[in-house]
């Protein structure tokens, strides 16, 4: 229907604004509106209930339903912050301004919102509404109070400081919009997550997994010691000048580390999808910053769990650190296994199984295991988000494979909006707690100190790094590279989830006041100059499809040897999966009874479907999506041509570097119909050309 | 890639079966695995904490950690309940077996659980976390407890029964997999109730709109008083022999019969529409079953609200019920009128912005604003559940056509799969519930009078309004089409939600058990006879597209005069959506430039998209799915045609009464090409014939 609207192009422009404009202003009236009338009818139902103040059960009642409209208030805040949101970055997508992510959009409409909250609106203080106080000798989970013969049950939400507890009292209307902060932890991170791990599937990761691996654990590791010993220092020079008004520990230092260590790009990566940087860059990026927001996760709660003995419990102790690292290891591997267990599992089910035949039954069950993933690695005591994360790498590279097309789509598309809406959450919420957070600690020097830090911190993971796996690789990391990657260094939805799990203590706060400044200056400035650095980086970008000598705007970059350019570890890894993974998770690749030793030819039948038998009878059937490899360059090629149209519909392209050695040159053209991105499908590279 | 299964069919039949079967038994054990594991877990932890009471901080986190990890070891239980269901219900489906709907089976799974919860998992009572008693003289919603010195924060979440109070201290275990019954009302409706909604756009609901709503309307109504009599006799004559343990009044009697006139005949709809039963039967039913939870909904809020003045709380007293009359009105049309206000604004964002071109925010703008229904409705102290309906009746009706194709699908998948996970989850808590719960009252009289009550009801709403509407009606309402709505009239998951939404006193605890029971027999037994009652009652099943004469079950019906069978209410109705409406929120329709007086010009020229002018130059452009009627018979069948293909993928039908008008005779071929019902397009109506 395209044609039809250039008739009225020039005017529907306009219209178009005219309308945003509008709907702008009545969401925002729309939100004062909805602030202040449940405020008002909050108090209004107060005076109601003084005067029939017999009936208690009716007050009781009351309360409770007029909590829930509050509630129900509070959050259609947020969702009308994130209908502006997306409203708004439709326009600037269709205008074509790329300086501003929706991510960035989200925070300033969440700044302006936590303006009209703390300034805008005056909630009066009730005293019916206040708190009581109660003597106890103990703190259980569950509190009966025993009021008039009546009893009512209480439950325990945490403790809060004496200096709060005239807060408390005080404004209502602010704790109120204030979330629990393991909202993040259980329900908005881990759709963020599995999607970075859903998306992550891709041969360009495995050829670059020994650097991304890298990076992600050595780097972190390193970046966390880097800032937490800057910082360190930085408390020191504040204590001398009295600058520090409570407690702040070494391991606080750390613990800030960890959570400052971990990136996300979200935005560089959405402009690096969107201008088809180089690919290996994309994935050295994209990887990096999945796989080191589950080490920074795991880390961060490896430090706070660093526990000497005695009194004194901020020594430096051997046998309190040992435990800690035993800590990481065991929490990572046990969410790690968790994981892919769960990955395996819901494999073998599609495998074996013909729910391809039912895609609601289908997709159902994808979504239930990878929940159950997280619930099951909460409920043992490792981290959900890890295993999450790593249950989304292993569905898609195996399940993937066994799910119908249709259902491919909807878990793609479904994840895909999961991770939409949360992450703008998230970030509208950040914006919004800037202003609305009771207890913020900004100090200058401590700021200051930590933006350093940061910088510094990410400096010493990627230049040392990057030069010693240059020395390794064949595919060298480039300089421009390696600066695109510092500059890239955005902090967002963990770091942030991290830094507000605990502001309980005063080292916290100051922290948490630091890292959100942190996100905002790296969300917006690195972020907004994307283009801008991978111009100046002369960093080749619309690395394109079927015309890879089409003119680009990065001329420095010469064509790289990609003749044996993956690694041992790569190699090792392929041909296991290849062999033996593949074959057993899913329909493709060689049949077991190939494979296999021949004294295990009893269980490779069993586990050998129909389907991968065939596949070694007739191989130039290409509607299956198994591994068509091994054979000359003609047939390559031609699946190749096949592979294109298959990602136009997000799904996957097929990890095979004996290809890649075969066809050696023809790689980079190769390279181009093969690209697949996350959110490829979703958004046009360029949005419709005659805007 | 079907053909390829043939080799290896026998072979993975029994494969399949085997491993389903060890599924289950993994399924099985993994949950006892779990209840016992977070048990056990518990209570170690409890050992440990007494040791180090000195450390109270980490005491208090710790239990918070404690208590979070039951509650993933809780929801996994219902997680791998839904799996499993998922997986038996493939088996059945793959087998053809129609005697159980998935949440038949969800619910059998799940009273399975309530056994091995209840006697198999014995949880010591502990001290440590036993509550506390403290008296105050009030009850805020924010309760400050000053320990140690040390502030804690708690929370109400409402008052138990004195005799509830050893309950409490007594089975942490069964009290933990007990969910606030506002979970159902602000989680697990708002979906399903919208998915109905947004299923319920087909011509032959606005045909048939008349008797729906009369059956909606009026019949709920009836069928609430009919069992409220019933039962108001029934208990009198149980006070007599003395078999009341408690208070139970006549508004009680009123409130049951409300809840339980709530019918939900999700598995006879299913099953109708893999028959492909009669289409004006199954818009009777499904509109009927959509608009009578409304109904039932604020039916019963308003008689809890009705409260007359004075001591005696319990007479009858004009003013009351007027007031709560009143009620019912104002909370009625105040969520349609939200609900319609927030799809109208939807439907015209959509127009107006070319969000099409992004689908991934053309989605989540739908979604969002779909949401922020429910909750405006809540803030507004309306039903957010009924808002929810209306809204997504008119984002079916209007927004739909605006949406993307991608979007229309994405859309449709997305509420599906909520729709679907939420229904299975309630039914599943359902069959736990009946033995988890702890204050069932279960009283033989109390069940026989409901039953019967229930049916006697159901005939008071069916056999006499059809008698009625039969008189106006030129397409009768057969007495077989009466008969299987009567047997049709399942209860489901609003019934159970609204039982279960206050349990406090002992009359609402004897309805809840009750209700329990109505629900579980009606699932099971009428669920599970539909297709023995269809061929009973001689209905036409199988009214096919293309070949409408073939071979059906019913033999029995015979050909309707089709002709002038809309009412004027759907005439009326139909001229002005058509004329003005549709032009308005769509791009559809004539343009309103042409519709609208002249004095109107400059505003239908604003409201007047591009689109709908064009599509007034060349009528025959049909890639847009404007309503092509008012052309001569030839173009109508042409457009019949196309519309199949845009039916396939879960696209909407064109309501023109006119055209139906001017065919004639051909409807019952047309008919047929237009079928479309929901869930069409996720299950195949048959499977796969070679198995």
């Amino acid at each position: 229907m395209a044609p039809k609207w250039t008739v009225g192009r020039g005017r529907s422009g306009a219209t178009t604004t005219r309308w945003l404009l509008v709907l702008v202003c009545v969401c925002v009236c729309a939100c004062g509106c909805v602030c202040r009338a449940s405020s008002q009818t909050q108090h209004q139902h107060q005076e109601e209930e003084e005067e029939d103040s017999a009936n208690e059960n009716i007050v009781t009642e009351k309360k409770a339903e007029e909590s829930h409209r509050q509630d129900s208030a509070d959050l259609l805040i947020f969702i009308m912050l994130l209908t502006l949101t997306i409203l708004t970055i439709w326009l600037f997508k269709h205008r074509r301004f790329r300086f501003l992510h929706e991510t960035g959009l989200a925070m300033i409409y969440g700044l302006l919102m936590g303006v009209v909250l703390r300034y805008g609106i005056h909630v009066p203080r009730d005293i019916s509404n206040a708190t009581l106080s109660c003597h106890l000798n103990a703190t259980p989970a569950t509190l009966l109070i025993n009021s008039k013969g009546k009893f009512y049950e209480y439950t325990l939400k945490g403790e809060i400081g004496a200096n709060e507890v005239n807060d408390v009292q005080d404004n209502e209307m602010l704790r109120k919009v204030t979330f629990d902060p393991e909202v993040f932890f259980n329900i908005l991170l881990p759709p963020i997550i599995f999607h970075a791990g859903y998306s992550l599937k891709r041969r360009h990761f495995f050829r670059n997994m020994g650097s991304i691996l890298a990076y992600a654990f050595l780097g972190t590791v390193i970046s966390c010691f880097v800032i937490g010993l800057l910082m360190y220092g930085c408390v020191m020079l504040m204590k001398k000048m009295g600058q520090l008004g409570g407690d702040f520990f070494f391991t606080d230092c750390l613990f800030f580390g960890a959570i400052v260590s971990a990136t996300d790009p979200v935005t560089v990566l959405a402009i690096f999808n969107e201008l088809q940087v180089d690919v290996d860059l994309y994935a050295l990026l994209f990887g990096e910053s999945v796989l080191n927001d589950a080490v920074a996760l795991v880390l961060s709660s490896s430090i706070v769990a660093y526990q000497p003995e005695g009194d004194n419990s901020h020594t430096f102790e051997v046998m309190a650190l040992l435990k800690s690292f035993g800590m990481f290891l065991g929490i990572f591997s046990g969410s790690f296994a968790l994981g892919v267990a769960t990955g395996v599992v819901t494999a073998l089910v599609t495998k074996f199984t013909k729910l391809r035949d039912f895609q609601l039954l289908e997709t159902a069950l994808f979504f239930l295991m990878s929940w159950s993933t997280f619930l099951l690695a909460e409920a043992c005591g490792f981290t959900g988000v890890v295993a999450v994360l790593f249950c989304g790498i292993t569905q898609a590279h195996y399940t993937f494979n066994n799910l119908s097309p249709e259902s491919q789509d909807r878990t793609k598309q479904l994840f895909e909006l999961l991770n939409f809406l949360a992450e703008n959450f998230i970030f509208s919420y950040m914006g919004l707690t800037l202003f609305t957070f009771q207890s913020h600690v900004f100090n200058p020097m401590f700021i200051v100190g930590a933006f350093v830090a940061v910088f510094l911190g990410r400096a010493a993971n990627i230049y040392p790094l990057s030069f010693l796996l240059n020395l390794g690789r064949r595919n060298k990391i480039r300089s421009n590279f390696q600066h695109m990657m510092m500059f890239a260094g955005l902090r967002g939805a963990m770091t942030f989830a991290l830094s507000i799990r605990d502001t309980a203590t005063y080292a916290r706060q100051m922290m948490f006041s630091t890292t959100l400044l942190v996100v905002f200056f790296t969300v917006w400035f690195c972020g907004g100059g994307t283009t801008q650095m991978l111009s100046c980086q002369r960093i080749r970008v619309g690395v394109d499809s079927d015309q890879d000598n089409s003119v680009s705007i990065g001329e420095g970059s010469e064509r790289r040897t990609t003749k044996h350019e993956s690694a041992w570890l790569f190699r090792l890894w392929y041909n296991f999966d290849h062999n033996y993974l593949k074959p057993i998770l899913t329909h493709s690749g060689p049949p077991l009874t190939a494979t296999l030793p021949p004294c295990c030819a009893p269980l490779a039948r069993l586990l050998t479907s129909p389907q991968a038998l065939e596949n070694e009878c007739q191989i130039k059937d290409d509607d299956d999506d198994s591994d068509l490899i091994l054979t000359d360059g003609d047939i390559n090629l031609n699946y190749g041509d096949v592979a294109v149209s298959t990602d136009a519909t997000g799904a996957c392209s097929q990890d095979d570097p004996d290809r890649e050695l075969a066809c050696g040159d023809q790689e980079l053209v190769m390279r181009g119909t093969r690209l697949v991105l996350p959110m490829d499908d979703s958004e046009p590279p360029f949005t419709d050309p005659r805007f």
